[in-house]
């Protein structure tokens, strides 16, 4: 039932973004709306849901042996996820709803970072902050995809980790 | 009347962003609806205009004699902005209804850190792209206020610039 929900909530996502109502995604996914309501109680919620479990496993943390060649893989990734015209619309209307699901297009992408940054440190080297690398990847992978109409391309997400760990 | 109008759209972010309508802001301003959809087609739009106005020309570009100087003092101003729940509730809400009502709430800041740039250019010294200031700077100050709980702080926002300019 959560997947045929969440599913019917992307799909009005593209389809018809001004028409995403619980009564339109009940409709869509074939399920009562009061079950809706019990559940989550409103669009917002299910929305923070929905961001949720999209943008939480959806990247693999790579492995290539050096913290700049890990950083520099996974920026690309977030860009070139970032840069999907579907994702962009579940961020935007997430947004749209309030903190809640705003904070939900993050998922663990913050938990990413720090997992890169702590094999690095058991590697003996010294690390940024999470708080630092967050502020300088995600800062400008998110404020690029959002806010601006220039897309985030391979060559530029990497090279947000010169910012982070200069030569 | 567009003044009357965009206090009305800021009003009801606040009291109730949920009946974020044409008709509601119409009441409010004391406008006929039609005159409102001639002028501005969707809520989006308006939004989008309403962000526009509310970005531009709302922060004073700092002149203290250095590149550095200039920036910390703006970007804690950028900080001490998008902490205010309101500016964040237009911001989130513009947002929501797309690419247009996103790149609004830029308003003029890309602008003005050209403007801090080229100074410093014209002194005689070396200076970040307008893009890599962007990135670091306003991507760091948006993504802090729009996607995570934790405030941006006046020392935290002057921290971001020994990113953009290494000691």
């Amino acid at each position: 039932m959560r997947a045929a929900v969440h599913r019917a909530v992307e799909e009005l996502l593209v389809s018809d973004p001004g028409e995403l109502t619980l009564p339109a995604v009940a409709t869509r996914a074939g399920v009562h709306p009061t079950t809706l309501y019990r559940r989550w109680g409103s669009v917002g919620e299910l929305l923070a849901d929905v961001a949720t479990s999209r943008f939480t496993g959806d990247l693999v943390v790579p492995d290539t042996g050096s913290l700049r060649g890990d950083l520099e893989r996974w920026a690309a990734d977030v860009a070139a996820d970032l840069a999907d015209p579907d994702t962009l619309a579940l961020l935007r209307a997430a947004v749209g709803v309030g903190e809640s699901g705003a904070c939900a297009c993050i998922g663990d992408r913050e938990e990413q970072i720090g997992s890169m940054l702590d094999r690095e440190a058991a590697r003996g080297n010294a690390v940024p902050t999470v708080e630092r690398a967050t502020d300088v990847l995600l800062g400008a992978l998110y404020y690029r995809a959002v806010f601006t109409e220039t897309p985030g391309t391979p060559e530029w997400a990497r090279s947000l980790v010169d910012v982070l760990l200069p030569r």
